[in-house]
């Protein structure tokens, strides 16, 4: 059993109920002892969907499936077990992924497409045809508007928290909601960081201007977020409108009374996804990273990132080693227009270099001092553009590799 | 002081004189307490040189300089300093060049084209003017043909042991000798890991075609290794042809009488770049990795390197596990074209999954026993072309973060 990670939130935040969601978060026996290990949401009728899937070569056989239907938009079940991850299943694992359509379509009197599924946990084994059909009957019975807790619970493998989080927004002058959980850590005796978020909405959005959102929204939270650079087979995120909610209708996301929702979401998935940064592997720091003046947004996102994927620099921070010579390397490696002799770099917001050079007044104490802190800042000007980006990452400690490389030893 | 690395050979090797090379290695108090710290190269009148700089958007001044006239293929001097990477020093970095230029012309009778500097250690510190310069007297009154062994000693920084290799081979029928050394390994004090390397021959070959040569040789060697996905700003490879040896005169790469050279070239490389991962912090597991099956050459490189650089797989292999799920997850996320569901992955030789899972007589022992070797060899073949390609990386240990880490503190 995982330490409860030193950044995590003290508790699981209070969500509220979101009109046409019911979900429920049970323990059926897939997993060992008395884990949760199966997460049902029930959509009501008319419910619209958009989604993100892991950009793997390797996909998990439900992330072929979601691919599949996506573009169909509509949602009324989001089935996910945790424990196995029905990934390099080969044909077995689409045969299981096919019954599990097969009893939801029954239990929920819905059409295929309208069952989006997701599995996290060990890859390589068989996960048995009916395993998750034939625990569908419990889960049902069990679901209920309150749940948020237990299924936040039951789509974690080797989290060492639950991730929740809510946010009231409006559209058009009328209340609406988003709710979401998410679930990315470890990998540990499963092989590998699996992220997954389920998110609900009760606004009434089309499928085509949801998934514009959510595109949006992804770029800046979970696709600006990295633990160790390593991508899963099985990443997958939802978000489920059910349309339950009274506002006028909305057509296009380039819409105005779409812009606070469009932010709104955008807080939530960027507060989910730090959140998961925050259970990374081994993490005792938090880094937020910060980039301006590159070529482009995009530009500026691969430097934070090359930035935030270095183990020279994320155990220097881990070692509250004020080691900036490795940013400067970081932002050299990562391939895009940096001026050298233009560069500044701060951590904490206290300068360190300006114009390719240490600033003359340099002094190591208050950035050490910065960087006994959990949450560490760095940022970065290029000096090329206008182009900037903010990726989230932690620290890289002797606790990661025990957790990876020690586990069956 | 570092423990020798547990993969190192025993012992440097025997490196025979180069007709035209003779070379110095000694302490000369840049760094602290008796280390050598200055390696001096004297290149007879007609030696050809090609050179290969690292991909950093923030190269070290001497790089600047290198880049700037390796193109007239001509040196009379290479001129190295450890300790002090002049690197991120701004016009301080480019005077410091500067000055030292001035002093090997004025030694070695040559032109300032025909003067290459290379530089490792820390970043950001600048190196006074004539540091070098005022040492150059007593490195020229050192230089010997044998020098070999100081010289390899006096590029470290924080490698532990010194690294040198050679090969015979002939041009046309007639005999020519290769020699090298090259350093690279750790960051500790210096803030990067600097891959440097220098080959000599008594070859007589034309600059652009010995540029030709380098680059077959690098591709294949220096840069299908890695230790931990850092880039340095100051990697320099440095080849240079005296022309000592009689032989017919060769004009371009592609003649039959170069191929034999153009292997043992590039097989003296492959010696000195795997030297380099022996050398990786905290490395306690050489890891060979074949890739098979690919798009391309270069695509098979990519999904080798992503292998070779996913701290999971570098984790399991440290602690002997046989998880070869995340050897998929690393060819999945390697952005190149895998058929996941004709995948096979064996290791030391042994097949693991065929056709995209698990083989059928799969047994977990045989790939654990492997594991507790030293040597470790992942062979995976993607399903989709003829591109293949090797690579070479070490495992992920406590010893990394720990150098890394825990060094300031």
């Amino acid at each position: 059993m995982l330490k409860r990670s030193p950044l995590a939130p003290t508790d699981f935040p209070f969500l509220p109920t979101v009109d046409g969601v019911r979900v429920a978060g049970l323990s059926t026996g897939l997993k060992k002892g008395k884990k949760r290990d199966l997460f049902v949401a029930d959509l009501q009728a008319g419910t619209t969907i958009a989604g993100k899937f892991t950009s793997s070569q390797c996909p998990s056989a439900p992330v072929d499936w979601c691919r599949q239907v996506i573009r169909r938009g509509k949602a009324r079940t989001i089935i996910v077990n945790s424990g196995n991850a029905n990934a390099f299943t080969g044909k077995a694992g689409d045969q299981t992924v096919a019954e599990t359509i097969k009893a939801a379509v029954r239990h929920f009197d819905c059409r295929k497409a309208e069952v989006f599924l997701a599995s996290t946990g060990v890859i390589g084994e068989p996960l048995p045809p009916k395993a998750i059909g034939e625990r569908l009957p419990g889960a049902v019975k069990a679901l209920t508007p309150n749940g948020w807790s237990d299924a936040a619970d039951a789509i974690r493998t080797t989290d060492t928290f639950s991730k929740g989080a809510c946010i009231e927004t409006e559209i058009a002058g009328s209340p609406v909601r988003i709710v979401g959980i998410a679930k990315g850590s470890g990998m540990i005796a499963p092989d590998m960081a699996t992220m997954l978020s389920f998110i609900f909405t009760d606004a009434k959005i089309p499928a085509p201007t949801l998934q514009k959102l959510l595109d949006y929204g992804t770029d800046r939270s979970f696709n600006s977020i990295t633990v160790d650079s390593d991508t899963s087979t099985s990443d997958t995120v939802l978000l489920a409108a059910t349309g339950a909610a009274s506002h006028k209708s909305v057509s296009g996301p380039a819409q105005a009374h779409l812009r606070h929702f469009r932010q709104a979401l955008t807080d939530l998935m960027i507060d989910l996804a730090t959140q998961v940064v925050r259970d990374g592997e081994g993490a005792t720091k938090f880094i937020t990273i910060d980039v301006t003046g590159a070529a482009s947004a995009r530009a500026a996102k691969r430097i934070g990132l090359a930035i935030a994927n270095s183990p020279l620099v994320k155990t220097a921070i881990a070692g509250e080693d004020a080691n900036w010579g490795r940013i400067v390397m970081a932002i050299g490696k990562a391939g895009e227009k940096a001026d050298r002799d233009k560069l500044s770099i701060a951590m904490g917001g206290i300068p360190i270099t300006k114009n390719g050079r240490l600033i003359d007044a340099y002094r190591e104490a208050p950035i050490a001092r910065h960087l006994k802190e959990q949450s560490v800042t760095i940022e970065v000007d290029v000096g090329v553009g206008a182009g900037k980006a903010r990726v989230w990452t932690c620290d890289l400690t002797h606790d990661y590799i025990s957790i990876n490389a020690d586990y069956r030893s």
